[in-house]
């Protein structure tokens, strides 16, 4: 590390063994966490190349805070530190996916609750709202 | 629709049952898409306002395509639409997570793969390599 640049050929980079992660105007790429026992998806979060780097190194979600504007290993304050089971890439090297096992009681939320996607959008005659299906 | 604004209030965002999606400078919300069958993880991509209206009006997986700059109804020439099981948003409401049936034959990916994360990433002494565990 630092990572590599893209190919420019777009075979080599959806089908090539090189990571080349591509970061966005500011210099983030997104990544979808799931519990790996379950499969359940808990939260979807930022990482900068320095959150990236140390999620690989140390085996340990490191995520970058847009709102803090700080790097954020996950569980620092929470105890809810993510162990690293398996990171994988998409096609086109924009997005990742961590499976995780999460510490401390297992929760990824600040809200309290296990996953940030505790609310379901139904639609009606007066436009979608929000319901709590779980949590 | 249109979609009312975020509340000031970060309690009402977080608890509330109003939606109010946050798009980002580009006009845009990160969506991840799984099948609802498996809860695997197929894809992810963005909506622009007009493609998440038409989303929750059809009930049919629309997006926004970043490379081709369109509304991109997901399978029109694929065959691979996805009816919508389910919509979900996180809890800062910035991210989506659709739950599908996907059509056709099933998959999601443009390179003929049910997911487009068929790439595993994995450390060694000379770096993050990537494995394909999934074909």
């Amino acid at each position: 590390m630092p990572f590599p640049p893209a190919p420019a050929d777009k075979k080599l980079l959806e089908e090539g063994d090189v990571f080349t992660p591509k970061f966005d105007a500011h210099g983030l790429i997104v990544c979808v966490t799931t519990e790996a026992s379950s499969g359940e998806i808990l939260m979807l979060a930022y990482m900068n190349e320095l959150a990236l780097e140390k999620t690989i190194e140390t085996g340990v979600a490191h995520y970058w805070s847009r709102s803090r504007g700080e790097l954020w290993r996950k569980g620092d304050t929470s105890g809810q530190v993510q162990e690293v089971v398996e990171m994988r890439v998409d096609c086109d090297q924009d997005a990742l996916l961590l499976r995780v096992n999460a510490g401390g009681d297992g929760k990824a939320c600040h809200t309290g609750r296990k996953s940030c996607f505790y609310r379901k959008v139904e639609n009606s005659d007066a436009g979608p709202r929000l319901t709590f299906s779980i949590g």
